[in-house]
């Protein structure tokens, strides 16, 4: 991450049994725990999604799911990525949160506070209709708990137009830095200047209804729910 | 982005000379303004940093900073993204920002706010002492303001072992999308359930001390400041 430093968190066993989903740099941020990597999966809203055009890396933000170690996509039929993604190509699908920015007493030793997730592999696409109709409703729910019950479900068309891809997570790598900064023993003995971290958290503002609607709706209980939380909270 | 659905914001002229750049879907999501396109860069933290490795796509989260029309990275020396960038490789740079997620009347018409934009191009590496330095202090500005003159500047070893890039914006693209639901005549009018969106916001925490420093160093105003500031708000 930006301005290098090193840190160390938590470190276990396990995740990445490929060398290029094994961590090359700031290998002590390095969590390999399974645990880890669904928590950090479940705790983001979108991710980006990389392939390749030509010989050119593209990478877009996109929407996801995760049910075990299978992690969903989606998109139109007609979208180059999926269309990409479903011929077979290598992906790379990451997900970050930021958790915070550090202050270092040198400028080198600046350093984020985050969590991120990076999923290699080829993408399959779920085209059998029980299958992607729970494919679908795993995405609606990482994105919207609740909404798949609430609202009308897919229509034929709306159904046949939308593409799903189901990613192994088997192949990943995932990194945490937490904390204040680490630097040089010099720096910190000369305690020359502030140090420290400021920590940035996502929030949910109040539900604003659609202007369309009629009066009288209350905001339901799994909205409201929702707006209450906490988003991407650290374990 | 999820669980597509349409609406449009805005729109003007220019940005994309090139057909990669040129955005295929949701086209009336697409913003054409160059200064939106600073503007969305300038409100972000952190990038999503995509490169080829072997034919396949990989992609980090890291800094950036932005000086005019000209993207800065940076990291280790010896990371594999620098390399394979600092090698004249394409690489995709795409900065996201999320404001929110959309609850439609149907499942379909889901969608997220966010403002994403979408960079591609051959970084080229910053080697010369001014130009790195320049570059040097635009990537601390963006990620600490203020902390290039209050903290300690790089020593000899440390600016060696930094990899700078510069990436031309010129092949840019830019999507916002804003507001609430744009779904189906029939279910508007069908006015069965709840629809909006619920807004969602970065928002910095108080600023933590670093355990090592000594009692009676006060956060100092730029600090101070940041933590005060709005994060990736909307223009």
């Amino acid at each position: 991450m930006p301005l290098l430093s090193a840190t160390l968190d938590r470190m276990s066993t396990e995740l990445s049994p490929t060398p290029r989903s094994t961590i090359q740099r700031s290998k002590n941020r390095a969590v390999t725990d399974r645990a880890a990597l669904y928590g950090v999966l479940d705790a983001g809203l979108v991710c980006h999604l990389a392939f390749v055009v030509h010989g050119a890396p593209v990478v877009i933000p996109t929407g996801y799911g995760r049910d075990g170690n299978t992690l969903y996509l989606h998109g139109s039929t007609g979208a180059q990525s999926l269309r990409t993604a479903a011929k077979g190509a290598e992906v790379c699908v990451t997900v970050t949160l930021l958790d915070g920015v550090v202050y270092a007493r040198s400028i080198f030793h600046h350093s984020v506070n985050y969590r991120s997730a990076v999923i290699h592999g080829r993408a399959v696409p779920v085209t059998e209709r029980e299958a992607k109709l729970h494919a679908l409703r795993v995405l609606a729910e990482h994105l919207a708990p609740g909404s798949w019950d609430y609202t009308r479900p897919p229509n034929p068309r709306e159904f046949a137009a939308t593409a799903v891809l189901a990613l192994d997570l088997t192949e990943a790598s995932l990194k945490i830095r937490a904390g204040g900064p680490v630097e040089e023993d010099e720096d910190v003995e000369a305690d020359k200047v502030w140090a420290g971290h400021i920590p940035l958290r996502q929030e949910w503002g109040e539900p604003a209804p659609c202007t369309l609607m009629s009066a009288g709706h209350a905001v339901p209980d799994h909205i409201a729910a929702r707006a209450a939380a906490q988003v991407g909270a650290l374990p």
